[in-house]
Formats: structure tokens, sequence, C-alpha cells
């Protein structure tokens, strides 16, 4: 099995020069670096300390053969094994309750599949925060999120699910990260327990199917993970893509899919914690879902 | 039992005349129409054809005895009763995909707990989308949130739940309605499956406990039930109640406790269908919630 890794790009691009070719079903490792590049190793270093432009570092890329722009690249999460600690920083200035605290690190422990904090013992549900394949226009730093995915953070991308991903340039460029041992939505802190990881995906080609944003399939619900400047925003993209979906596997007409997803539709947020001033894509990010229902059309084939 | 009925409240305010009292601990029937009021009637009928002024009756209220201001008014939802069919209504200008469908009007049968829309048939989830005690302000209508409850739409509002609500006036003034057979997250035309139900709950006080929005207790998580002239603002307000609940119940620090909402926080949205351009606190409803920690003090006694 081929394993990723050594290689780390800080921005998705259509440039990147991919680090390995992979074939249509193959089973991929990708190992990863925790989202500050692993520059924290004490709970004395805050995060003031650590090169910005040093973190999110994401694994590859890797070429997919036979992905090509107007395609959808499926990611099935196979496995995400974790190291025993990560590392959780707060600091004045990040995140929507900043201004309130003070600057601290914290080096958790994950032991048997659960995490410490304080005298809270709790589930680590290993999720990956960074995935996503290259834009065919300018690059995304992988701090961000954007239409081929990126700094999604969704605690949907765990073992058991399905990325799927527009294909926006040859190969795909699929590279992923930053993978968190837990988060909350919202990463109100804008830190999770951050992480070095092993993951096993497998990578499958979708011909010619139109996906506007990244979705995510659970075995029970279909997620779409849209972003905006605002929460508001992202959640109307959820909405619009989910209609055009729902409409197309359903046969259904705008106002039928509408009022289906009236009853069916529902939201949940990935982070929340971005200035609101920000003025380009790397606002909120917010998925929106409609459950899977046995013995209708799937929404993606 | 005490069977409240017949008498509808169509805002809710400190004026209104309580139609029954209940004791601390009581159990309680109330019969509810559904939010048109029982106005729609067939499918030729659309919702333009209706009073708006009539709708989203709420049942009460009831004076709780011993509920005074600074208390919480604890409602355990027993059991949600719900008729043979509901009424779904599209119209044209509501809802955030409005623009986009034509109005429509569906009458949708609920029989042996699932809905059928079309060929496709789910579970019936009955929610009560009205509850709430009366404001020490000016009165808010029925067919908005507020502090103290009103149309939150919840879908966690449902039976096996507890909401608590603050205790604004004495006597709390309880009142609900607006019950759905299904609703999804930000009712994306602004009606679910509306229908008549029969609501058993039980009214708890508990004294001197400070609230400053609903909480909803399932048997995993604590919702915070804000709202917001815009998202981000409903989910800001939500951290923060969850903030100032958590480092109370848990003895930490503000930043302890916003690196802990950073790993367990949740957000889900109720509503998320109002124009945005409102001014007012009638805008989307969105609750976050924290996990409910096994040996660990409860949020609210």
């Amino acid at each position: 099995m081929q394993v990723i890794k050594d290689h780390y790009i800080y921005k998705f691009s259509k440039e990147n020069v991919p680090v390995a070719h992979a074939s249509d079903g193959e089973t991929l490792r990708f190992l990863t670096r925790d989202c500050f590049n692993c520059q924290i190793t004490s709970e004395e270093q805050t995060m003031e300390t650590i090169d910005f432009e040093a973190c999110n570092p994401a694994t590859g890329p890797v070429y997919v053969d036979g992905a090509m722009p107007g395609d959808v690249l499926a990611v099935d999460i196979l496995d995400i094994a974790v190291a025993g600690s990560g590392v959780m920083a707060a600091v004045k200035g990040f995140g929507v309750l900043s201004e309130r605290g003070v600057s601290r690190t914290k080096i958790l422990e994950v032991r048997d599949g659960y995490v410490r904090f304080n005298d809270v013992v709790f589930p680590a549900v290993p999720m990956i925060g960074v995935i996503g394949t290259a834009p065919d226009e300018k690059p995304v730093i992988s701090g961000y999120s954007f239409s081929c995915g990126g700094n999604m953070d969704s605690r949907k991308i765990t073992k058991g699910t399905t990325v799927y991903l527009p294909v926006r340039v040859p190969g795909a460029l699929l590279a992923m990260g930053d993978v968190h041992a837990a988060m909350g939505d919202g990463e109100v802190c804008e830190t999770g327990v951050e992480i070095n990881a092993d993951i096993l995906v497998r990578v499958r080609v979708i011909k010619d199917f139109r996906l506007n944003w990244p979705v995510t399939e659970t075995p029970d619900e279909w997620f779409v993970n849209t972003n905006g400047v605002n929460c508001d925003t992202a959640i109307l993209r959820g909405y619009e893509e989910l209609l055009r979906l729902v409409s197309d596997a359903y046969g259904w007409d705008t106002t039928d899919t509408t009022m289906y997803l009236s009853l069916q539709a529902r939201v949940e947020a990935n982070q929340a914690v971005l200035d609101p001033n920000e003025t380009d894509d790397e606002g909120p990010v917010f998925r929106t879902g409609v459950p899977k229902l046995a013995a209708k059309p799937r929404l993606i084939p």
C-alpha cells in the first residue's frame, strides 16, 4: 500500500506537484502532522510563539488517475489512528469568546479512545480537519475552506463516512491533514485536540457528476459543506445545493423539493468562529444535510 | 388531570389572564390547534387565503403556583399525540428558497408513526413549535421567538425532553401550541407538518436559578435556544450562555470553559428562514448545546 508522507502543502493549488499517483479504487495511507506542524511541544508554549505560515500542513497532493474536471472524487474514510496526545491552544483574539479569556495551552492525553480534559473524560472521535482537491482558479491557503474542501473542520469527516469532492483539475490533487482527536461545532477557541495521525482512505472517481460544494455521506445522512462570509450565507448556499441534488435525484419540481427540505433538512455548524468583518470566502463553514432514505435514489451515484 | 383547551393566546404577555392554575409537579394535558388555526382544510387552499392574525394559537396560559420572577419553569414533555393528518404549505415569498417555487398546499397523512410525502415515507417525530412563558416587558406575538421561548421551532422539544424556561412574571404563564408531526432544521418553506395535538407535560418550579434563554435537555445533550437578527448573533448568544452555565457548573475559569466548548459544544439550527433585513429579535433561532456528561454537575439543578 502506498504511504503518503513527508510532503506537505500549505495552499491548495493547481500548480502543486503531485507526490504520488493513485488509481481509481486504490487504498492509501496518509501520515499527517498536527495543525501547528508540531511547533507546540509543551504547555508553557502559547500559540503566539509559533510561525502561522507553517500551520495547517496537508499531506500530498496525490494525483488520482482518471479524475478529470467535471468529475467527483469520492474519498472513503476507512480509519483514522491518532497519536497518544494532542495539543489544544486558546489565544487572546482567536475565536468568538476570545476576548474574555487568556492565552493557554494544554497537552491532552488520548488513551483507549478517550480524551481527558481537566477531570472530564469523553470519547475521542478523530476527524479530518483539512481535506480537499485543487481549485482551477487562484490557490487557497490550507487554513481556509472553499468549494473543493480545505479546512472544513467537519466533525462528520470521520471513520466510516465518505467525502465527495469536486474535481476541478486533472488528477484532482488530493491532500489532507489537520486531524483532531475531538472538536466541537464552531471550534469556539479555533482549536480542537490537534494531533498527528495515520489516515486510511480509498479513493474513487465518479465520472461526470456536478458538485458545487463538497458533500459528506454518513451512514444516515448527507451533508453539504458550504461556507460564506456569514452563517446565513453559508446556510443558504447549502440549501441551494441540496435543492438541486434532491430535485435531480427524486425527480421533483422546485416547490415539492423545497417542501421536502422543510421537513427533512438538517443544519449543523462546523466553524462559526471567524471575524465577521472578513470579506472573502474564508467565512464560517456550515453543513446542511438531508437524511438518506432507504429505497430512494441516491443523491450521488 | 387538568386539560387545558379552548383558550388561545396570540401574544406572550404579562397581561394575559390565566385559564388554569397548576401546582409544582402537576401533570397537565394541553390540546393544541395547528399553526394555521385549522383555517386550511384542503389542498386547493393556499396560504395566501388565510388570516395571519389568527395563526400560531398557543393554548393557555397556565399559572404555575409558586413560580416567581428569577425562577425557572421546567416542562417535562411526557407525550405528544398528533391527529391523523397535517397541513404543509409553501407560499411564494416565505422562506429562503421561496422565490424559486410556487404556492402549494399538501395535506399529509400521519399513520402508525410515519409521514408520507409523495412516494417517500419517513418517521413522524412530533415536536412543539411554540412554547413559552410571559415576558415582563412588552408582549411578543406567538409567531416570534424570544428570551422566554415562543416560536422556537426546535426539533429537540419532543417526547422525552425537558424545556427549561425563564420565569419573568408571577405564575410564569405557560402556553404552548404549533405542533409539527415533522419539521426540518431551518423550516425552509416556513412550515412543517402542521397538526392538531394532545400534549402531556409535567411542570416543575426550580427556585432562584438564572437563565437568560430557554434551555432544552435531551437524554444526551443540553441545548440553549437563542435567536438573533442573523445566525451569527444567535450562535454567539448561545456560546455566551453556555460559557456562563458550564463555567458555573464545572467551576472552571473562562479560558478553560471556552476550550472545553471548543471540544464539546454543538451547533444546530431551528429556524434559518426569516428575512435578513428584519431588525428586531424575530431573527433566526439557533440552538447551541453541550453534551451532558455522566458524573459531572448538572448545568441546571
